[in-house]
């Protein structure tokens, strides 16, 4: 019987779990020591609460569950599959008035989009999201800024990505300073520079009917200057209605810097758009200096989103980082991070009389702190070697007759080849030196 | 507007994480100490991997995804979430040839059954679950027992669990050995023992059309020795036909002891039936002594289900550790595993003035590896001890003006009230030690 997984959806195998345990692992440990705690709500919410949350292309992306017994056979649903993190996050919050602000909560966890399924794009994945909600300050947002400095230079990735940094009051003013009539149109049009050039997005503001002193004047605003302070000097000057955003800006890089960020890698980027349209202040978003790829990370804040449940505004500011892109990154300059959860001796068994031994020996090495598998098969020295070849091992054990009888036992390291007899004590200091 | 979650479904907030993620990082750094490798499978499946595969009541538990487009609007279902780990297990062995047996993986994941809720039973909960697949010898159930072992030992439960054992060919013997026509029904009737007792679950019997003698044979075969020695003995001479099953137990606790389990926890007990029909031999339960609460592991052999879409019978064991209940018996015994991600010091904002201040201490106690939470809101100094206190943080820092000029920092133990003036070094250490 052929068995198939569901479409746009895939399984993770040891190789990919080692990795992506790694690098969460990483992360989390990062979100910590920034005060982050864990937080985890269902798959599943009632569909009156994610209903109207995504706009039209999103409805159509939510998985549906059939309600069971009799409404399940007339097609009636009532459950959904969360579509992100941040509309279950706004219902904690609404549910859970005993949570005081400000309230730093990460998840790490799967949310699922019917999208049509394409190279990178999966119908399952993972979403990695810190966020700080109920502090309207700019240290929020410096903390944010801290915490991305944080994981990429913890995932080994320090100087080699940069931070492009906005906000979304400047572009604001720039439409409103050029005269667009459509803002959104247009932070969409800007938002693409990076994809179609600047000719591109020329073209389709033309689109949109902006004359091309509009255009010219946008471009002008657009313009990134020598360093941070000249960029939003120029910006102070051109926009005067983009007075908080530029001094918001300030702050966030004075602070952040005092946090421990790299501020070096921190770029203010007046294109900067971010596509979605709920972000009321600083936009952030991080790519790789060496492979391109697209944002591996990015966030900002959103005042007026967590509030949707509760009935009032509630400030936010978060950062989502990218699992799948930055393993890709990583992969490709050769840095995943080494697994603290991978096997590192296979314990062979010589024969059927050398089991009891095995056993005692692969017990011992584990009450040394060492991960060991110890072979439960029932195939012959040769075929063992070749499964520890395969899964990679760096140290096979093995218990002949003679180690046997002196109580000890030979380990070979499989990188080098090298094989010396040792003792047990031996043998796992060895392997954990 | 009012929001709820979905029915039998929970959140997890911050304090049910901490506790939850520390037990899970327990067994797993257990888990991988036994050579498990972690695997990951989607929430949802086709709906034909899961059609058929949890009998008539399992049928009517499974969560229904509605098609997208057309087809759902028609009512049309083509995926569904898992309703366990082990068919998605099945699924994955099937579809990939490649992976070498024998194959151990340990899941930590939730499932979802649209069971009716109840106190401690939720439509969504976390299965944790170790399996060796390709491994038809002892070695493998003898595996699992010292896993058993090592996991509560860790937990910090040694010598206050007992595991149960018994084979499923024993009770079959059993079965025939008393003449028993429905030998499900009888299993299921002996698995009650705990619930109904040993008179409720003779009426059971009789109800069967069990003759008393019958049931009286069937008593005298249940009788647990004195030791497991004395109890396989007597199974061995009343019933011959387990004769397999009774050496195998022999051979499985020789192994596990050299494998480092604790002996003395481990109780063949002829009347452990597990209520799962799918067990082909050794089967085992672990209950705590203290707490009341049912199983809080469990597992067997499963030689006849893994191999379900490969058409072949695969060998396979394994165990499941019961989260919910684990917790519930750590709690009241109070040895829920202290938290390896909770934040340790509340970096408080003496005024506006001081808030650079205050984020340089935080980023000095972060880099010393310290787990900070800076305070981001606007709120006076008596509201951010209240929220420290709220939070039960260990470790207070207060950066008031005179700290500022002589940067130091004032570090408040939060269990015992004694405040020391302190450099940031010295805070870090004093936090570390």
């Amino acid at each position: 019987m052929a068995v198939f997984l569901a479409k746009g959806t895939r399984d993770a195998l040891p190789e990919q779990m080692y990795r992506r345990l790694a690098v969460i692992g990483r992360l989390r440990a990062v979100f910590a020591r920034f005060g982050f705690a864990p937080l985890d709500t269902p798959a599943f919410e009632r569909i009156e609460t994610l209903t109207g949350k995504y706009g039209d292309e999103g409805a159509k992306l939510i998985f549906k569950i059939l309600k069971r017994g009799k409404g399940g056979e007339r097609g009636e649903t009532d459950l959904a599959l969360r579509y992100d993190l941040t509309v279950p996050l706004a219902r904690v919050i609404a549910m859970n008035n005993q949570l005081r602000m400000p309230f730093k909560r990460y998840q790490v966890a799967p949310v699922w989009r019917a999208d049509r399924p394409a190279k990178g794009r999966f119908r399952e994945f993972v979403q990695c999201d810190i966020d700080i909600v109920g502090a309207p300050g700019l240290l929020a947002d410096a903390e944010c800024l801290a915490v991305l400095c944080a994981g990429f230079d913890d995932l080994g990735l320090a100087g080699r990505y940069t931070i492009k940094l906005n906000d979304r009051r400047i572009l604001r003013a720039m439409a409103s300073a050029v005269g667009a009539r459509d803002e959104t149109a247009l932070l969409v049009a800007i938002d693409k520079v990076d994809k179609i050039g600047r000719e591109g997005v020329s073209k389709e503001l033309a689109a949109q009917g902006l004359l091309s002193e509009q255009i010219e004047r946008l471009w002008s605003l657009l313009e990134v200057g020598e360093d941070n302070a000249a960029t939003l000097s120029a910006l102070a000057e051109a926009l005067p209605a983009a007075d908080d955003a530029v001094s918001t800006l300030r702050g966030v890089l004075v602070a952040a810097e005092q946090m421990g960020a790299d501020i070096d890698r921190i770029r203010v980027e007046p294109s900067l758009a971010r596509g979605l349209d709920y972000y009321t202040g600083p936009v952030f978003e991080v790519v790789s200096d060496d492979v391109a790829i697209g944002s591996i990370a990015g966030g900002g804040r959103y005042d007026e989103l967590i509030g949707m449940f509760s009935g009032r505004d509630i400030p936010a500011v978060g950062v989502a980082f990218g699992l799948d892109r930055i393993l890709v990154v990583l992969d490709e300059l050769d840095r995943v991070p080494v697994s603290s959860e991978a096997t590192q001796v296979f314990v062979t068994v010589y024969d059927a009389e050398s089991r009891g031994y095995s056993a005692t020996v692969a017990h011992a090495l584990r009450n040394a702190g060492v991960r060991v598998e110890l072979y439960l098969g029932e195939s012959k020295l040769n075929k063992q070697f070749k499964l520890a070849n395969a899964r990679k091992y760096p140290w096979i054990v093995i218990t002949g007759p003679s180690e046997r009888e002196s109580s000890q036992v030979a380990l070979k390291d499989m990188r080098t080849g090298e094989q010396r007899t040792c003792t047990w004590t031996e043998a796992a200091d060895i392997v954990l030196a």
